[in-house]
Formats: C-alpha cells, structure tokens, sequence
C-alpha cells in the first residue's frame, strides 16, 4: 500500500507496537509491586510521553535539564535528572523547583553535595537529591559499601537538603544475551542498591525511594524486594541490540528509518539507499554482538524483516544494502530505484536524535508527526 | 581565562582556525588553476558558508535538497545536489529552479536520466544534470570505460536536458595516511574522471564540467590537468580522522565540544564529563586508523592538547576522559569537578550534526552563535 510520507529518510514509529511495548513493561512492573519512571531520553517527545504516563508511569527520568525544561512545559511535574550534578547547573535546577517542578538531582560525591546544600541554603531550596550508586562498576556512582555513601548522606541532611533516595543504573546489562546472565545481573543491581539503602538507614538517614533500572534488567527481574521504583529507556521502541540481548523480536522494534533506493552496483550486489549515517547515525552497537547487522535490519516498505539484507555501510547521506554471504547481483531487479525501504536501527536513542520528528504510523495506515526536540 | 558559554556541552568552532583551513585549502586550488566548490554537508552553516564565498569559494556542493533549500534562501544560487537524483524528488528540485536557483542535479543510470528527461519534457524544464562517476569503486557511479556512461550521457542529451559534466568521489582516499598513497589515489581520481570526460566528448556529447574531490585528494593533488572544479567539505573544520590520514595538524582542528566533569572513578583512572556520544556522535572514525582517539582527544578549556588523554568511552550524555596506558588515580585532583576541557571529534560533519548550533570562539575570546539546521 506505501506510506503516505513524500520524503525520505524519515523515522517511523509504529504505534501499535510502540504501544504494545509499553504496555508490556508497565504490567510487568505492576506484577513485581514496583512504580515505574521511563527513561525519556530515548525519545524527547511529548506524544510518546504521554502515552507512557497514561499506561501506569510515574514521573520521567530525564539526561539533561533541557528534557525536564520541556517536559515540564509539557505537563510532566516529577523529574529526575538521573546524571551528576554540577555546580554550574545548580541555577538552572532551582528555576525549575521554583516554576513547581519536583525536580529531583543526582550527587555520587561530597564536593557536589557540599555545593548542593551550599547553594540551597543560600538560596532558601531544600533541593531533594538522590544518592547515585554503582553496582557493576559500568560508570557513576558509589560502590555501596563504600563508608563515602553515608558521608554524602550526611553531608546533604547535615546541610539542609532532602535525602530522597538512592539510584543505580546496570549499563552492564547490554553486554549480556542469555536468560541466566540477565536475571543475575538483575538481581545484582537490586539486591546492592537496596543494600546502599538499608546501610543508609542503619546509618540512621533516611533513603524511602529506591530507584533501578535498565532496560534488559528491568525485564529480566524476578523480583524486585526492597525497590520503590524502576527506570528504563529504550524497551518503548526497542531495537536491534535490544534483540541480541534477547529481551525483545524483531516483530517488536516499533521504530525504523524509511528510505529509498537512489542506484545500484550490481555487480557487487549493492542497493545504494538515502539513508546513511545521518538518518541512521553512527552507532554500530551491534557490531560485538552475536549478530553484526551493519547499521541495520532491512525489511519492506510494509515492514517485512527481509532477513538477509542488512545496510552493510553509510556515508553521510547514502546507505549501502546488501546481502549478507553471497552478493545479490540481481540486486536491482529486486530493489529498482525508487523502492522504499525500512531499516530497523541498532540503537532507538541514537537513531531518533538524527530526526527532528516521528512519523507514527498508526494501524489504519496514517501517518501523524510526532515532533522531537534535541540540544542542551 | 575561560569561554564565555553558560551551558556544556557546546560545540565551538575556533574561528581563527577556520580561517586559515579556508585560506589553505581556496590558496591550494588557485595555485592549481581550478574553481573550488565546498561541500556544505560538514557545516551546515549559513556563517560558515558565507566564510567560504568570502574566500572565493564558486557555488557549493549539497548533500540533501533540504540543504539546497537553506542555502539557496541564504542567497547562493548556484548549487550541486551531489546524491543520485530519484524521481520522487524531481519536484522538489524543479521547484527549486524555478525560483530561480542554478541546481544541478546527478544521475548514474539509464533509469534516472529516462525519468529525469521525461520529468523535465512534461514541465517544460531544461534540467541540468552532472553523470556521477566510479573512480575508487567506493560507492555510486559509473566507471569511466562502461558504455553505459556513453548511454546514459546520450539519454539525457537526447531527452532534452543539458549535460553539464561528471562528477566523481573518491571516498575510499579516507583509508589511505601516507603522502605517497594520498598522491596516488588524488591522481587516481582526476584521471579517471578526466577520462570519462573525454569519452564522452569523444562520443560527440558535451561535457563541460568535470568536478572531483575529497578532502584529502583535494590537498594531496599535484596538478589538476583537465579538472574544472574540485569540492571538499570536511578541510573547513577537520578533525582526529584527518589528522590521522596526514592532511592537517592537531592544532588545525577548528571543532571541539566543551565539555564539564562532573565526577570522578578514582581507582580506574576516570573523570566523567557531561559530553557524551550525544555530544561527540557515535563515529569512531579512528577506530581502524593507526591511532585510536577513542571518541576524542582532550584538550584544556583553552584549547592545549593533552596529549594522553582520551574519552575512552561515551554514554548518551557521559563521557568516560582517561589516560591512555596507565590510569591516571590521580585524575580527580588533576580535573576536579566543574573543571571545563575541549574534545576535539573523531568527525566533524557526525560531530556538528549533533548540535543545534556553533559556538564561533574569536581570537579576543568573545563567542557568537551560529546556527546550524538538519533533518531532510
């Protein structure tokens, strides 16, 4: 039937699977008792947001105080920005607070919680920071038997500040694709975060959320005791590393790149497309995993996995696909010019940023434009 | 003393260096007796284009008709649309002529020169249009010996529509990083093309522009015999691959991402900033070249090259700075929180994509913004 879209490269949004996505991790939390705060970061898009608070979530997760400025704007009161602290930004945090934002920061050291309390209390805001803590040694964070936990706890109730809880993120998880690996390192990143917490509280500080997350290990819990609440990013679109870690089908990947075929090399089996790293960008996040798909899975203009044909290279402005294994020399017979493509990405995050808007395409075959925001 | 900018990351562009990587490259092709065309692709910026017309710059090159739209509206008239023109954009690209801009337009097959020369006829438009030429098998055209070149100038001759020359890149120059290999592939690329311009002018067919270039072919050419113009993007800003394949000095790098620590892993040797593969792209260009610069090179505020140290490693908005070799455990004394260093890119045209806008660092240390557009 073809999308109703003139121009190409365009990033699509399949809603019915995009919804299907959320609903499925929304009752997934709901079954382990737990709250759930979704990552926005993947998308920076209102529409999508929406849909995720009217499923069940509570609260967004942001990266940078842009997304809790728009998505403030938009509606959304309780934030968190889940990445350090910085002096420089404590100005920008306060505006947000004073607008009625429950905006709520990140701190994994003393010099930032002493600057935290420092400037509240010159400021008259008991801003409500979270304690970052690391459970797999993937980034951030306090390790949490490290006494330099309780000592940024007590920095920030010494100094006047709320101390709303501890965070953790296992980024590890990616590296993960069996069922057995993913429960452990789930379990892993439960059970030291709820540590940090109750060491906090035995240290007689208070610590009443206790937030988790990613996406592999919020869908590979079995559990999740002692947790308040989860985060988790890109399992509203999923992608292609998602499904080598194993956690969804290529039949669940709601977000591709629609593209045209612009020429051929047909001797070496090559369909050149209009989508290169610009449209797809450049993350390769599947190159070191079981399955390299290149910069992405081919499939039909109607979103039909054609399973052999990957984007095998991009430059700029122009996409390589090709079969993998043997050439396909009868390449532009099969995909003349002007035959339209979707490429399923690697990384829904890094791929959406390459766009300044969605095209969701609904099941009646309509396409609305679902705008997205990028900068800092 | 430190940049006059609020907010990181942020991509600056030194504006002194851009000057003198204008000068160089418009200097080089002057001496060569050619016409200079930019590739705007890397910039993307009406400021940076203006720069490069000031110079003596005649038209610019494009890689999307969005980019032609800009420009064109910026007040340059004369442009090439440098990717293989579909039918479904003809429309766009009359519209364009129409309004009075001088597009020219690219094919490389029968298919498109027939769907070309029938679009035109039926509209009443004489296009103008480059036949894009095979000189290193890296990606689309035609090589030079093919009949097909014949066929395809002749189709689009007979159709009615002006053939205004060939157009070649050679895009594989980028793996080459000695001064002989250079030398060879920018030969590689002049004769080849020259000599599909001398078969078609030997066919009885016209061919009046014949257009190369690559940023490192542009620079490595020894003469440029039977070559009307030769186009380049990334020279304007370069960057770690480029210096990697021999063409520019560290210290001609005018893109770099200012960036913040924002907290420390002591014990591993890392200082975490607040660029991460948002900031800096996920291109790891110098990933296969002799040196691996990770996701950057880190400099200090002021732009002095340290020369150890790397972003190893880069998350949506974290970035991971470490020594190369043996971990720095002192680099939180060395780079405390708050304290400001500069990224210099893998890849400037993937860096800048990532950026609504430049931040134009004058030698008196005052900043301007620039904006920079994308999508399609």
């Amino acid at each position: 039937m073809g999308i109703p879209l003139p121009n190409t490269p365009a990033a699509l949004i399949d809603v019915g699977r995009m919804r299907h996505n959320i609903a499925r991790m929304q009752a997934h939390l709901d079954a382990l008792g737990v709250r759930f705060r979704p990552h926005v970061k993947t998308t920076k898009c209102q529409h999508v947001v929406d849909a995720q608070i009217a499923a069940g979530a509570q609260g967004i997760t942001v990266s940078t105080l842009k997304e809790a400025e728009q998505f403030f704007a938009g509606g959304v009161r309780d934030i968190v920005y889940a990445v350090g602290m910085i002096p420089a930004r404590l100005g920008q945090a306060l505006a947000l607070r004073r607008q009625g934002c429950d905006l709520k920061i990140v701190a994994d050291s003393l010099q930032t919680a002493h600057a935290i309390a420092e400037f509240g209390r010159e400021h008259g805001e008991r801003f409500e920071v979270w304690i970052e803590v690391d459970v797999d040694g993937h980034r951030s964070g306090i390790v949490p038997d490290d006494d330099l936990l309780i000592d940024v706890g007590r920095a920030l109730v010494d100094g006047g500040m709320t101390l709303g809880g501890v965070l953790a993120h296992a980024g590890s998880s990616y590296d993960y694709d069996t069922r057995d690996a993913l429960v452990a390192i789930a379990e892993q990143e439960r059970s030291r975060t709820v540590r940090a917490a109750e060491r906090l509280r035995a240290a007689g500080l208070p610590c009443p959320i206790v937030s988790i997350g990613s996406t592999p290990t919020a869908l590979s819990a079995e559990h999740l005791d002692g947790v308040t609440e989860v985060r988790a990013g890109v399992y509203v679109l999923f992608d292609l590393v998602m499904h080598n870690v194993g956690v969804c089908a290529l039949s669940d990947i709601a977000l591709s790149v629609l593209t045209t075929v612009i020429g051929h090399q047909e001797e070496k089996g090559w369909a050149i497309v209009d989508a290169g790293w610009m449209a797809m960008s450049r993350d390769r996040g599947t190159q070191r995993q079981a399955r390299d798909f290149g910069y992405g899975q081919v499939c039909t203009e109607d979103g039909e996995v054609l399973g052999e044909y990957v984007m095998s290279a991009a430059n700029q402005e122009h996409g390589i696909v090709s079969r993998a294994g043997m050439a396909d020399t009868a390449i532009a017979k099969r995909f003349p010019i002007g035959t339209r493509l979707r490429i399923l990405p690697n990384h829904a995050c890094a791929t959406g940023a390459q766009h300044p808007e969605y095209h969701a395409l609904g099941s009646d075959g309509t396409v609305q434009t679902w705008p997205r925001f990028y900068g800092w």
